[in-house]
């Protein structure tokens, strides 16, 4: 394959690498300039100060996955609806530079009533089985808005996108629980793991979520273990949702910090997981170019 | 039954009557004054400032219930623990001035794993009673944190809160939901019952939420509708907790915005609706002096 210059350019970040002929990661860059935070829009003067150089060896291939094609990014690249593999968003990429670089369309599954809509997490998910050896399996990206996917013969055929991690964030910053919860603690296991229970009492996020404050009242719960408490209501929802399977491994995919939390609700239910970082993204995006 | 001046002190705001000796309301008064923006905590100053000319008749009593109760109120008035009827209230009567102003306790629910609590909701429920001659039924009291009471025996035997009010607030000012919503529009009923419909889905919250986004993105709900849709999203998540009679009707108590939307709900699901609004809480008041 061609040298490739991978780019995962995301609402708030964006992060880059430069991999040899091999897929062989040589070089990484990162910068806090996601698609929010470009100035004046100016997103090929942003591409240019950051990757220009990396960009000079003869034939290198650029290409970015994210929001950056989103309708708020550099250029829409339209939505291809799935079931879809790595064949498909070949097929859709959307040339800036024919040739030289291009934006990678997000997935959209229209299946249900309601549709559902990725960026980014698709080529994750494709990297993932790349290094994995998978063509089937359940996937899940935890984050602001994680994403769980079903794969089947190399391809996703569905998914579905739960906002726990925003969830989270109005809860321990905006709401009532944020006057007794350390939103930035560490992760205290027996707290998470309780939240993570108490999620499947059938009374809902609405009921529970108000049980941690009044556990703070009441003096059952410290600020430390609210936070880890509320993070496994939130979780803990999110899986009761899930078909999960009995035998392979879930794979998760993201930062560690966060799939370890999964990782750890999982296994107590008895749900093998393996687990994938930054690689999974620099591996899809050369699943595009093989 | 003596003068009374009944005050309802909430977080945000304080409402008062002054009632004659047959329980009929005189007059009604109201600030923004909650407990949480009475200045330097004086208390007493704020109610001198507004009720001290209607305590001067001989004999005048004045019962407060709310958030003035609280640890952050005037005086702490210790919760009492359901079951509970107003016979219980009475007995802890919190007297700020023997036999002239006290505080009326609120109640908790500890009979689970994770305790309940309510301050000023009970009396709500003991007036809508006694206004509707019921001694038994399921209590609604919609708003920031809503309220689900099961009266038996003229008790209140336990209850529930739902933190409904203030997820909506979060969502539709905080969350990326709100850059596709317009969050005081008026009710949109269509867009309302699609949204309580969809909650009935089992996808739970965290998903359904994220298909507003979805729909707004594909067009398919505006920013008005998208306000009610997400309203009906987590009214309905709240309906699906309750154990709804099939005979006598749910009696709901609050502002009549609020209850109406309720009402919507419950009544498509074949559940009869009774309302009440601020002349419960006078209700309940009188009914602790008697």
């Amino acid at each position: 394959m061609p040298p490739l210059i991978a780019i995962d350019w995301g609402t708030s970040s964006l992060r880059g690498a430069r991999l040899d002929e091999a897929g062989r990661v040589l070089e990484e860059k990162s910068a806090p300039l996601g698609i929010l935070n470009v100035p004046h829009g100016d997103f090929a003067g942003v591409f240019a100060s950051l990757f220009s150089d990396w960009m000079t060896p003869a034939g290198s291939v650029c290409l970015i996955s994210g929001m950056a094609g989103s309708r708020q990014g550099w250029v829409e690249a339209p939505y291809v609806a799935c079931p879809a593999g790595p064949d498909e968003l070949r097929r859709h990429l959307h040339w800036i530079e024919p040739g030289r670089i291009a934006l990678v369309p997000g997935l959209s599954d229209e299946q249900g009533d309601v549709p559902d809509v990725m960026r980014g997490e698709e080529v994750q998910i494709f990297g993932a089985m790349r290094l994995a050896g998978l063509t089937e399996g359940l996937f899940v990206l935890p984050g602001t808005h994680s994403k769980w996917a079903t794969v089947r013969g190399g391809r996703i055929t569905g998914f579905r996108t739960f906002m726990t991690g925003e969830f989270y964030g109005l809860l321990s910053q905006h709401s009532i629980l944020a006057r007794t919860l350390e939103a930035d603690a560490p992760l205290d296991e027996a707290a998470f793991l309780r939240g993570v229970a108490r999620a499947g009492n059938g009374e809902g996020l609405l009921h529970n979520a108000f049980g941690a404050r009044a556990l703070a009242l009441f003096g059952r719960l410290s600020p430390v273990e609210s936070a880890s408490y509320v993070s496994g209501l939130l979780i803990g929802e999110e899986l009761l949702r899930q078909e999960l399977p009995a035998g392979p491994a879930v794979v998760a995919i993201g930062a560690a910090a966060l799939t370890a939390r999964y990782a750890l609700a999982l296994e107590r239910q008895g749900v093998l997981v393996r687990t994938f970082g930054a690689e999974a993204t620099w591996a899809g995006l050369s699943a595009l170019l093989v």
